[in-house]
């Protein structure tokens, strides 16, 4: 069923911007709001009534997926130009679209087809409109992206088997995948990273054909895609015992990333929560290893706003599901970064990843 | 080391565009004009010249993978507006850009970014730019092109071991990304299909947790991304014994793919060569179950131009490298697709997966 509590904050929006209707060309914004899963369609939403436009290798999955919507199988032209016509000929004078998500040229060829004496005024900037929505996880989301995460952390207990010396770190990434796309993932969120020895300290260390080392971290950050939702958690285990430095490194994050989870509730600045991982860090005389932001919201994408980071003022809100994911990177040497992600509540933050952070040696 | 013919040929062009300098966000243009392969960055072509901009995150990776390019590291700012302020620094009055890769929103941010006097006159769109002078590979690049496709077939001749009655059609996905992945392939080019029985009728049926028939059709379409550039190859095999009007079907099929490898040439428009498949399957009384176009390019990127389908009036070059992929599908029956991946020459084409069309029976 099209969720129509979703549509009808859209259409609110839409009309508090100034338009009769708004075209939806991002598949995630397509997705929230009417459950379709193909990889491309055109949406116009019009009140509470959504038209969904998509070429005929769709047919069939549309009709499945789609409950609620009216379905125009469009041939041989550009889907969103089709969407920007049928509302012209539904009497629609002022039509929204997500300027952060159509391009320069591509909003050029929307105002060609268009007739002349419309094209001038009809198109209306609204960017991210759906995704800022999208930001505050609605009741269905929540338990969507509570049963994501807990299939994420019920794979890492699974997968450490796999964390042995000598093997490439694509064995892991791979029995990973196996293991999520057996228990019904749809996907893996990104290509896992698998990240051993010296390759830790590569934030983005997605898995290569490097071994494990007889000593030293691995950093293992992944996320599945269930029912559309999207999990990601980072933990950061060591082979054989430490060397000197490395568990003092360790605490350093895990401190961070606890200061971190400490600093988040609704109302709190998306900079303040990346203020209290850095202050963490900087305390520790670590804060310029820390290369990269606190975290980012989470949902049908891996990467959503908020983003957690400086110069960030926009506030928390309950309901905004965030990463909270501090890092310290020495290049040459090693890497470590523990990651976790929560539900933001009035009071302070739901942790859906619940696996233990305590040092693993294995 | 960058690539100075690829950047001497971009600079021409944007020359003859009437810029001074372009500007390059496409990370498949980055990597092809300087081989940095982190999932962001911009880049500036002036001249010769070419400067990356990065975040801190890719400093060591960038070091290590650009040879000849300056490289500029940005803290807390886009990277494409760093490299817009650094352009004009330079003395760069008009600078081209991709109208069909930045967004709306993302141009009117670059200009708001700008002092006033400059940014009205600064930008140039120039769609597609780059990605028009990648349809055509160079030596480096069809030498790659020709070691992916070659892991690919490969990785058909191994993966059939595991094809079996049964098995769930994910099974067979994984053990191909699994060798693939040992064998050097950075990531799969897309999604494998793996569709058996009544999900062969399904052109874009990615493996699921189904189980292979013990008779009926699968269709394995499948390609490795090795050293940057993308294999694409399908099979249709068969297990058991044919059914009535199966044999016949994948013969029809395979002739349709003959007749397009026979009509590529360099000189020819893309829209004739998708005719010579259609229409070998219209003789066969089988055109209204080729719901898509006949191929596309492939290089960096798994869909590149050309487009290989009706109205598409553009000339094959030598060069250039193309997949030609008829098929057939019956909704709730079966469907079957062949697809070599070829580089287009002067007198016909070179087939990259030689891996054999017969009729296969498992």
């Amino acid at each position: 069923m099209v969720p129509i509590g979703r549509v009808k904050r859209v259409a609110a929006a839409v009309k508090r911007g100034g338009a009769d209707a708004l075209l939806v060309t991002q598949m995630a914004d397509v997705r929230y709001l009417t459950g379709f899963t193909g990889s491309s369609a055109a949406l116009i939403v019009r009140g509470s009534k959504v038209t969904l436009f998509i070429d005929g290798r769709y047919t069939t999955q549309a009709q499945q997926e789609v409950d609620g919507a009216e379905i125009v199988i469009v041939a041989d032209k550009s889907l969103s130009l089709a969407a920007c016509e049928w509302s012209v000929s539904q009497g629609v004078a002022k039509c929204g679209f997500d300027a952060g998500a159509i391009t320069v040229a591509g909003l050029e060829a929307l105002k060609a087809g268009l007739p002349a004496k419309i094209r001038k005024s009809f198109f209306v900037p609204m960017t991210g409109l759906v995704a800022g929505l999208r930001e505050v996880k609605d009741e269905v989301e929540q338990d969507k992206m509570r049963a994501a995460a807990a299939l994420g952390c019920k794979l890492f207990d699974q997968v450490l088997e796999h964390v042995v010396p000598g093997a490439p770190e694509m064995e892991v990434a791979m029995a990973l995948e196996y293991m999520a796309r057996l228990a019904g993932a749809e996907s893996m969120s990104f290509a896992s990273i698998v990240a051993g020895g010296e390759r830790s300290a590569l934030p983005h260390g997605k898995a290569t054909t490097a071994k494990l080392p007889k000593r030293g971290f691995v950093v293992l950050d992944f996320g599945v895609v269930l029912d559309g939702y999207c999990s990601d958690m980072t933990r950061t285990v060591h082979m054989g015992p430490a060397r000197r430095g490395e568990f003092d490194a360790y605490e350093a994050v895990l401190a961070a990333q606890m200061a971190g989870l400490a600093a988040v509730r609704a109302g709190v600045t998306a900079e303040s929560v990346d203020a209290a991982t850095r202050g963490s860090l900087e305390a520790a005389g670590l804060a310029e290893w820390f290369t990269h932001s606190t975290g980012h919201g989470v949902g049908i994408e891996i990467h959503e706003s908020p983003r957690l980071g400086k110069k960030q003022e926009s506030k928390l809100k309950a309901g905004m599901i965030v990463t909270i994911e501090p890092g310290v990177y020495f290049p040459g040497k090693y890497g470590i970064r523990i990651e976790d992600t929560v539900l933001v509540t009035a009071e302070g933050c739901e942790i859906l990843t619940p696996t233990t952070k305590a040092w693993i040696e294995l």
